[in-house]
């Protein structure tokens, strides 16, 4: 399937219509890449509203010696320009009065260069306007984002199947090993430092993975994820090590219905803080809402925290085609904690699962 | 040894002096962990020059909940505050008419918020206060970069003995197996994506690796690092599998003198420009100039690029105790490139050479 830049720079032309706005600079990578496709570490992007599907005279990208060929292969059907300052250099030849630019990416020290070289053009600033268009994936970023996905679910089947997650092992030792079979199935690269929490290090949160020893009767938390063409993915589970005692059967099966009550709660046109409500009531109603530290979850795309955050005090409404993550947890200080994450699609008839591992409490 | 953050603390205060700033607000994450120590993700900083040594009571470091042991433990000497809009709330708690803050770190909207929410304080723009400090490296940075580098060297060797680097393997598989053994051998993480590229490959400067087969004959480029307690390494070996043919010895030879040449020039004192220069005018006799399509080197450390730039159009001069690299390149597009790149501390008796990997033509 073809990506289809156009189609998001003409929604990013309804955008700027909307908002009287002729034109804008985009100087944010990940947007740049989103809007065109390009790659390379030095880009500018001028998009015009006056502009068509048809007809993209007037928008035009800017980028150094460095990509004269990669910006002609990745980028066919813009005008590419070359130049080291490739933001300044648009502003130089461009003819706009009014220029939006991204006040969210661009510094104080740039954009006062800005005005400074161009004192004719009057700088407008607007903050997330491609972000809002990159809330709602289609059709090819969700392939990307399944490809990720499944990177991550066969690493971990594999990981699991070849005895990798014993005692005795350290946590370093499984977390690079969890992140060199995603490299092994299709990742081009990890999503983050990939977390191993052993035992009483399941009660933080964002632990790193220490020379900590894997003991028999551990909890042990993995939340890792792998990179498929620019994409990320995002999975937490919590497996026990050969025997599992009570507290941790309560405690896990708590968190997995709080975690199915967040996914069943998914639906175009829900508050994202009525999201997180769903699957934190469930963690409250049992006493423990104190234990669940953080969010319940967050959009993932280019970056592996983008918007919507679903939290208690999460803005707006869920979008269909919004890719998201849900990842209740429930940490006992000093003794150990769950929790269970997964990326999913928002759906007109339903979320759409992406990551396919089982969630049943294991014991390995 | 110990960190003595303190004394950076003072540096910066007498930077802060010169220019008659009472406090600057440091929002750049690295430089607050050049300043504190702390790692977290989330982190503001006020450095009052009323303070000293003895006295730091008026400098505070923000950051929040998730951080509270944390901070507690990495920045144990000065006052912490806990909120999640960390800098925010340090413009909020200030009792400073003027405050600095680093113009090329604050986008143009976290500013307008502050100057909205504070509209007593005037926000004086500073850029690259902190960076200037950071250029000279202190002995618990140079034994940082020293440990990087020997991660690097030390895999490297292992990559050489164990046969890693052989025809009929892909780029690729090199990289990755690189990259494991600097895991291996003390590196938290690697510096940025390895760079393996054999064959026509090498003959592009900035090459990600890709499945294409190493070959008999080819010239094979490494281009990668290692990172140790948050310092970068930075080093390039170019090896010819098997054979060697007269154009890859030449081409080889007029490299290692023009970066033998660089290496000579690093004195405390000497213009970056020049440093270029010595390199460059080796390739330029040789005819080969315009095949040297890249800048000389770059300052490193808490950033794998970071001041001083070493090209033509280098400015200012090198201090003694910069880190800095040496890596002049030759590429003939569509044959074959060779690239020769060490780490190097400056000092006033001769720089001080981190990678100790040997540097004459080795066929593999």
């Amino acid at each position: 399937m073809p990506v289809d830049f156009r189609t998001r720079r003409e929604s990013l032309r309804r955008l700027l219509a909307e908002r009287e706005l002729d034109a804008i600079l985009v100087t944010d990578l990940l947007n740049i890449r989103y809007l065109t496709g390009f790659t390379g570490s030095n880009a500018a992007l001028v998009v015009s509203a006056s502009d068509s599907a048809s007809d993209e005279r007037a928008t035009v990208i800017c980028t150094d010696g460095r990509y004269v060929t990669q910006v002609a292969e990745q980028v066919p059907d813009l005008r590419a320009e070359i130049a080291r300052s490739s933001a300044a250099h648009l502003i130089e030849k461009s003819t706009m009065p009014v220029l939006a630019f991204e006040s969210h990416v661009a510094t104080f020290a740039e954009h006062r260069a800005w005005t400074e070289a161009a004192p004719k053009i009057r700088f407008e600033p607007v903050s997330g306007l491609v972000e809002q268009l990159r809330m709602v994936k289609d059709e090819h970023e969700v392939e990307l984002l399944r490809a990720a996905c499944t990177s991550a679910d066969v690493a971990l089947a594999q990981l699991i199947a070849r005895g990798g997650l014993r005692p005795g092992r350290t946590e370093r030792e499984v977390g690079r090993e969890l992140e060199n079979l995603m490299l092994d199935n299709g990742a081009d690269g990890i999503s983050f430092e990939t977390i191993v929490a052993a035992g009483v290090n399941s009660a933080i949160p964002h632990h790193r993975p220490t020379d900590a020893i894997l003991a028999s009767g551990d909890f042990v938390k993995l939340d890792f994820g792998a990179q498929v063409g620019g994409y990320h993915s995002d999975m937490t589970r919590t497996y026990v090590l050969e025997s599992v005692s009570d507290w941790q059967r309560e405690i896990y099966e708590l968190v997995a219905r709080s975690q199915a009550a967040g996914c069943d709660a998914l639906a175009p046109g829900v508050e994202c803080a009525a999201v997180d409500a769903a699957a934190r009531s469930v963690i409250d109603d049992a006493g423990y809402g104190e234990l669940f530290l953080h969010g319940l979850g967050h959009g993932v795309g280019l970056e592996i925290h983008e918007a919507p955050g679903i939290g208690k005090l999460g803005t707006g409404t869920l979008l269909s085609g919004a890719a998201v993550t849900v990842e209740p947890g429930v940490y006992f200080s000093g003794r150990g904690g769950v929790r269970i994450e997964d990326t999913l699609v928002v759906r007109e008839q339903g979320p759409e699962l992406l990551t396919l591992t089982a969630k049943d409490l294991t014991v390995v």
